[in-house]
């Protein structure tokens, strides 16, 4: 059978991906009295008394809402909530089975910004974390970024971050690998939408000296600046994105002589003779999905020393499953009330280290999904960093 | 150890009462393939091209939120959301444990009942039902019948109809074992809250003969409409309370001659003098929450026939957890787009006859709580008379 034909028969057979389990039994009227009335009082009432003590008496602790409203899923575009609800109900399973972060799905049935704030406010009081999903850019920025400043509990956006902290581990061993500078690097990011910026971000938090930034409407030039949206306007500003001196509006103008390629944007946007023109040993980085940027024969026939995308089936996949999981554990371990630049930067140190400098190659420099080391890395990196900058409540 | 220790041990070496789980297996590349991306795409294409697909999909079709605002939690009053999470965890297990139905805690920072509103609509497309919990009256009432009215799935307030459910289906069985008409009994209701309120309709819709009302402002009476709230005022004009002839606004002075008391008010209300007073073989239903309104020794001291509470150590315990489970589980198996009176009355009649002739007695004129052929015989219950009011889509 063919991929479509297992997937949706997985998904009938089950009639979706999760469930809920009670962990205590309830068989008769004394399991009855303990976890519900009148036992159930005596919790009610430590909360009540304690606000802190629904970490302590309830499910609170480890638990995540995976929370979109549809308007940008997967490579699907705006579907809408329902349609949303396979892919946040993987994002669930994900977080269970590879971190035991108990998550429920919720497909808000609203696109409007302050609606889907207010919702996520009100719907605190049950959540330890909320994970942000497949909201469209700019908006998903803004909505993440006000609900960081107004609730209690971590908010991530994880299409504006996962992206960016795999990516910023592949650069950091890449560095190690070919023993060069991070700030001797020029990177050409192609995509400034959500996940685009955020990987600019963190290049330039872990060292990347220049980052030319080109998207649908041509190369990003400060010249242009009234034209962007706050999320480019600012990148701009704090000089995340710099001006390439000689460029004639085209990807191919700014990435001769770049040291490497990233690419959260469109399928096929670079051709062998664009990674050609580039310095010596280029480094391709193209996760546009399912077709990416330029495919890995194409870039590797045109010269390209490393080469990653966001399929599985060529190496080094930029996949968000070596982040998020270990993240939210890690944030919930400690109780963090958000999830910062540093909690982040850890995140993406973490997931460099698993590979040792015996172990990196070209075809190895960012480890894989299912390696078993990554989440307890990530979550330990996070916890502490959590700790370092005082986020943690325990 | 006392309940109180056991309670907060068991809810606390748990970190609460639920979990999520995976209903597939994520152990490589392959499941992720087909749970998440690419394959988990198809899914989504196919809820995309028709909404109802949700169902065949995702967890949707089985999938119940327990909603509150923490107004009105247990006998414990208003405390808020958080206090109020062990509840209606203790809900959720009940759901899945007793019917197999999955079920999400979600407690609101908000009491504004537009608010609520607004933030169950925005949550449909994830959710099967919503069961509204614990909500003070009548806020709930206006919540429920405005969230019947505006959503797509059934929605159901437990708090107004559960008692009122199992009370019906206690008086159908009091007729059969009595060989008394409905239609020749006068009750007496203490109570005219959420829960009271629906009492007094349920058993109007069995068919019993006169209904008097007491609340804390004294006998419910005609002459007094402008004083009371819509939802007293709507009993009024629909003819389920009837004002009694002769009444010095005590409740004592109702409870003359009358058949039976039901109440779902406050400690120690009732005297045992006041039972004395009433009709021969009097019946009481005392079900204030930890203390009745007279306790079962001194009712049956007294001379009453018939006697339940809401308590586990006394007979005829009236326990909403012998209709909640069944209902959701009917409602959702037809896919009905609301619970209406018909399927409350259906659960009803399905609960009372649980108990042949035979078995009846004055001790067990209800089933007990964890009587196995409850919740089979509710649901397939509560599914046909969906499918009779014709309110199913599948």
């Amino acid at each position: 059978m063919s991929i479509k034909e297992d997937a949706l028969a997985l998904h009938k057979e089950y009639k979706g991906k999760l469930e809920i389990k009670s962990k205590v039994k309830i068989e008769d009227m004394h399991d009855l009295s303990l976890a519900y009335t009148p036992g159930v009082a005596y919790a009610c009432k430590e909360i009540e008394a304690d606000i802190n003590n629904a970490y302590v008496y309830t499910s609170k602790a480890n638990m995540v809402a995976v929370i979109t409203d549809g308007s940008a899923v997967l490579g699907l575009g705006n579907i809408g909530p329902h349609a949303a609800i396979p892919v946040m109900e993987g994002k669930s399973i994900l977080l269970k089975e590879l971190a035991g972060v108990d998550s429920i799905p919720l497909c808000l049935a609203t696109q409007d910004v302050e609606e889907i704030i207010k919702t996520c406010k009100i719907l605190e009081p049950t959540l330890g974390a909320i994970n942000l999903e497949d909201i469209s850019a700019p908006r998903c920025v803004t909505i993440e970024r006000r609900l960081i400043e107004e609730m209690n509990i971590p908010v991530f956006h994880d299409d504006q971050h996962g992206t960016s902290i795999i990516v910023a581990a592949a650069f950091i061993n890449i560095a190690r690998f070919t023993k060069r500078k991070l700030s001797d690097m020029t990177v050409v990011l192609s995509g400034t939408g959500a996940a685009g910026s955020m990987v600019a971000k963190m290049l330039k938090n872990i060292g990347i000296g220049k980052i030319y930034a080109y998207n649908v409407n041509g190369v990003v030039d400060k010249s242009k600046y009234d034209s962007y949206n706050f999320l480019i306007k600012e990148l701009i500003d704090t000089n995340v994105f710099d001006t390439p001196i000689n460029h004639d509006n085209t990807l191919a103008s700014i990435m001769k002589g770049a040291d490497a390629f990233v690419g959260v944007s469109a399928a096929n946007l670079v051709s062998k003779e664009m990674v050609k023109s580039m310095n010596d040993n280029p480094i391709i980085f193209a996760m546009a999905n399912p077709t990416p940027e330029i495919s890995y024969t194409d870039a590797k026939d045109a010269g390209a020393y490393i080469v990653g995308s966001g399929r599985s089936d060529y190496p080094n996949q930029i996949n968000n499953v070596l982040a998020f999981p270990g993240i939210f554990k890690g944030a919930l371990s400690v109780r963090a009330s958000k999830i910062n630049e540093e909690m982040k930067l850890a995140a993406a140190y973490a997931i460099a280290n698993i590979i040792s400098d015996d172990e990196l190659s070209t075809d190895y420099i960012v480890p894989t999904a299912f390696d078993k080391r990554v989440v307890k890395a990530v979550s330990e990196a996070v916890a502490k960093a959590a700790i370092e900058t005082k986020v943690n409540k325990i």
